[in-house]
């Protein structure tokens, strides 16, 4: 195939049924990637990626997986702008329709560009060039990110539907939470989208058993939980959590072992989700162990890649969340390291309290869940909080309107721990890649650069 | 010269009067770097670096000259660790001491090892090997920056002493504010050091007039104010101190004509010291503005680079600072935009409004100053302040106590601008390279490698 032409059908004019991006300018890559694992952690600022690092460094004695593979010079490495179309700030469907669709759209739509067009998603385009794809993630399958990659829709909210649109587009793993979009009894139609994946032929696991016992051999639907799989630091320590739950890197094996079998190669997205939900209820511990959770998802992959050889392995995020960070100070070191300490994640933590909980009932949670002592004024503050619950905090995924501000204020006296919002931010992104179609990578790119990215390193021309 | 062998003299068995580094792992660079060009902007999140060039693209219409390079694929880019000897969290003795010393030492100290032996700070290395070497900083010339790459010393705070100890290891170039280090008015000891420079064949120039006006023959003292320079926002609007004080730019540029003359070559530290003060007081247009002077300076490290084509330039931070981002929300971008309707800093601000200034004043101020107009509960607060100003905020460099927490506050309901402290971060910062050596910079280093990647890049072997 001539290169310098490769992508010379991909413009506008030809764009059939979606928009069809611009000309990349990527130097053409050394090797064809037969595979694409697009890793993406939700929500992830600077500060997260580092202090997962920092957390495994002090409490594992080794780096993340992800740092490893910059230490080993393995992987490439860019700085990537995330504006929306009508924002600087980014939602996570603008960010995964950016990644998808390879255009900016408004916030909350999924691959719709701002002049009503639809954009053609790349998971729909591999598909066409004859991959399977899938999508694996730590929230509802039919959320913003791994939809981005699959379905155009007006609003990222439509789940229910987007459920019905990946059997449609026979997306070959669907994998995550969120069965009330997929069972009879929870969807407002009644439609029974379980029976109907399986009457396509896919294979249906609801647990980590029934994953664990799949051929392997079919499409895969696994849905674990209604909403959200839990938070990885709750699920660790829980022992009945981590038996019927998998972890993110258990899915993740699943979906190659499923996926990998196809000769013609496939894509794989693999969303850490919750880091975006630990970030929203500024929880240190929800957020790191949800980050080392994505980060042993990353190990799956490369240790499939480095076996495999012909697969592009792509770490990334979709925005910042909160710019979390440490806090200067004469116990910085001794208050990160106290995280250690935490066994639950703040929403677990603050759902046990009601407004019976005594003063003492607290301080003894707390004690035993975060292994410090709050002063009588901490607790009083939050004792007061339930007093008079109506009032409740607000904030994205604060379903129970639970105090998470107030919490992590409280916390941050004891782990040095800040937070700027309880919001995404518009922080420039940590970007990285490793394998085939890795040196296409740019020391600075664009969010949508990465959906043409994807496209020349698999060779498949942008012209459908 | 045996490049495989070129460090292996470097063994601590061999240190002199200092400890010497470890060997580098560096593989060996394909030119050497006669010049060294090393650029820090004090403090800067990767927030600040991002919103600098957000800045610039949604006000000026352009990249910040750090971001272009990225963009024109002209460096090389790194992820660098910081914490010093003691803390997850550097201070910026600690900070400029791991770049300069080439080892982690504890915070407060300068290239004192942990263990209380001196590490030989990299300007005296150069020096040795025949270079000149000059320091440039728009903080005090003797604060903790500048000083790490020259002198050993217990305390960064002995500014008296270190004012001294350039003058005596004839560092070439020492330009900054801190004439209370060099005035024999305001020193302790009534030491002249303006004439003891002179006397020993500097030139000194104490405004921007004078700058303008050297010879670039002989060694530079330049000192052009009490404390540090002021802050480029309030230079920028305030047409007396834009006449009477150089641009951090101006100072690079007087500082590489006065060392670019000698025919072995340079070494010079350039320091944004007012974008760390600015993350200090949670100022963002003082924050926005001084990163983009430093930016304008990097343009003039760069554009003699190009020229000249035998100089490194790096560029980055020794630690992050408060983690400033932007917040998600429906006006994060007019927000974020009406920062350019900023007149001065909130230290101008805030030292304008005493115990009788009345509401309709603060309101009449602000309005002028930022662009927008507070509400009555928000004049209150700050009058409030005021009016018990004994309890005064307290803050590094906040020397009049003013209440920059307080009304970073407020301007966060206008601008959607968070900060998660009022201190230094833990985050991995970034580091850029260009020129000859920049091939050296690894994906991922500790900011110690820096000092040998230097000296490796300019074939300085590290035996003293």
């Amino acid at each position: 195939m001539n290169r310098r032409h490769f992508f010379r059908n991909s413009s506008l004019a030809l764009a059939g049924t979606g928009l069809i991006g611009p000309q990349p300018l990527f130097a053409a890559s050394a090797q064809k990637a037969k595979n694409i694992i697009f890793l993406v952690s939700d929500g992830m600022s600077t500060g997260t990626l580092h202090m997962a690092n920092l957390y495994c460094e002090r409490t594992l004695g080794r780096s993340s997986h992800w740092i490893q593979l910059y230490k080993d010079r393995k992987a490439s490495r860019g700085l990537m702008d995330t504006q929306s179309a009508n924002s600087i700030v980014t939602d996570s469907a603008a960010g995964s329709s950016a990644f998808g669709g390879g255009f900016k759209v408004n916030n909350g739509s999924l691959n719709i560009h701002p002049d009503g067009r639809e954009n053609m998603p790349i998971w729909q385009k591999f598909k066409k060039a004859g991959k399977k794809a899938g999508i694996v993630t730590s929230v509802t399958a039919t959320h913003a990110t791994p939809a981005g990659f699959c379905v155009t829709s007006k609003s990222r909210n439509a789940e229910p539907e987007i459920a019905e649109k990946y059997l449609e587009l026979g997306i070959d793993v669907v994998m995550g939470g969120g069965d009330e979009h997929f069972n009879a009894e929870h969807r407002k139609d009644k439609k029974d989208l379980y029976a109907a994946y399986a009457a396509k032929g896919y294979e249906v696991a609801k647990s980590r058993d029934e994953l664990q016992k799949i051929s392997a051999k079919k499409p895969l639907l696994a849905i674990f939980s209604s909403g959200a799989i839990p938070y990885a630091i709750d699920r660790e320590n829980d022992p009945e959590l981590k038996k019927t739950t998998p972890s993110l890197a258990e899915m993740a094996k699943s979906a190659i072992e499923v996926l990998s079998k196809h000769q013609n190669g496939f894509v794989l997205q693999i969303e850490g989700g919750k880091v975006d939900w630990a970030a929203h209820a500024n929880d240190i511990a929800g957020l790191i162990y949800d980050q080392l959770a994505f980060d042993e998802a990353i190990k799956v992959a490369i240790d499939f890649a480095e076996k495999d050889k012909n697969t592009l392995v792509i770490m990334t995020t979709d925005h910042g969340n909160a710019n979390p960070g440490t806090i200067s100070g004469g116990k910085a070191s001794e208050g990160f390291d106290s995280i250690r300490n935490y066994k639950k994640t703040n929403e677990w933590l603050l759902n046990q309290i009601t407004k019976d909980t005594t003063a003492s009932q607290i301080k003894d949670l707390i004690h035993a869940t975060n292994g410090f002592a709050p002063t009588d004024e901490e607790i009083k503050s939050i004792k007061s909080y339930y007093d008079d619950i109506v009032r409740g905090e607000d904030g994205l995924y604060n379903y129970k309107k639970v105090p998470f501000k107030l919490y992590s204020e409280i916390q941050k006296k004891y782990n040095y721990i800040g937070w700027i919002s309880m919001s995404h931010s518009s922080d420039h992104v940590e970007v990285a890649a490793y394998g085939p179609g890795s040196e296409l990578l740019q020391p600075y790119c664009m969010n949508t650069d990465l959906h043409y990215l994807m496209l020349q390193a698999a060779e498949v021309p942008n012209s459908f």
